[in-house]
């Protein structure tokens, strides 16, 4: 009956709520039944019937963390080449809380992931599609003359990957030393150093027409 | 008496080469007192003489981290300023099993130390020496002309760390895609980068005298 559903619904909301304030605030190793259900204040027992194992509670945790990253609030993109680039990698780092608190967990989830060769290759291939969605905006860069024309675009959106996952975990660790404006600033700085032709002696060739 | 003691260490060798070989294998998330036993083919409670607590594991695991690091082999270094940062950066990279095993460990922490407030400030601590280690090698790299005059050494120094801990997750994660080759090429390039004036059209001044 509607009603009831509507309940049922909501708890589950209420469920998925909980697994995230607990995830956020105490990773992977601090997820067990027992968190959840005391964040909750229900019974260990009431809380199987939503996850009988503590695997279904880790699998419940992974995609709830898929499902906020695909649904999180992104920038507009507004222009095409190296804007695109930086937009679509400032959408990544922890400018915000609810980006600080998705990034802690998917810090946090390398753990689980990198023990499983299941998950470890999902995360791969998570990785090897952001890198390939980096790739149309660097070939347009490179044809408006942002990068120089041989550039290696595939190992730039790998550099780049690499250099904001690195900045993510720097900034967790010490949000002082790294606030918006300093992640900013590096990003832009790396974006800068992508610009610049191979040797400043020798101007790199003209972009290809 | 001295077989007695020397029987003692050579037994606390063995358990914590089973908690390094378990955590290497299943992260900190697979790393219980059961795991560990199992390892090592002893009871539970057995172990429970040397890890009266999940803590007091966890706390081995992390100082075993810690020495593991300390100790481990690194190249040597032979010449000042970018070359010099260059080396210190590969030491970090995961380029034979021995670095893989031990950056896998330091990735699996990341999870427990965001979620333990005296454990995230030691990280950001030893996060911070490392870009300070690295400081002095770029700015002898600035005074030999490897650098930019004007460039910002501290920001330089947090993006090659942020670079170099990227990569190694992405090297983690898809080690058939990031052989030492392509790490080193990628260290390389980014290395080369930094050696690029600010803007190719206006060469940078004069390195200092």
């Amino acid at each position: 009956m509607p009603p009831a559903r509507g309940d049922r619904a909501a708890r589950r909301e209420d469920v998925s709520e909980t697994v995230w304030q607990v995830l956020a605030d105490k990773g992977f190793g601090g997820l067990t039944l027992r968190a959840v259900a005391t964040a909750m204040g229900v019974s260990t027992g009431m809380l199987m019937h939503y996850f009988p194992t503590k695997r279904a509670l880790l699998t419940h945790a992974l995609d709830l963390l898929e499902k906020r990253t695909a649904e999180r609030p992104r920038r507009a993109r507004p222009t095409e080449g190296l804007a695109t680039v930086r937009v679509m990698l400032l959408d990544i780092l922890p400018l915000t809380p609810g980006d600080t608190a998705r990034n802690r967990v998917w810090v946090g989830s390398w753990d689980l992931s990198l023990a499983d060769d299941d998950l470890a290759a999902a995360q791969a291939e998570r990785y090897t599609r952001l890198r390939a969605s980096l790739l149309p905006h660097l070939e347009a860069a490179r044809d408006l003359g942002e990068l120089p024309a041989l550039a290696d675009l595939e190992r730039l959106a790998a550099s780049a990957v690499a250099f904001t996952h690195g900045l993510v975990v720097q900034a967790l660790f010490d949000p002082a030393r790294f606030p918006e404006e300093v992640q900013t600033a590096m990003l832009d700085e790396f974006l800068a150093s992508a610009r610049r032709p191979a040797t400043a002696a020798a101007p790199a060739p003209a972009p290809a027409p």
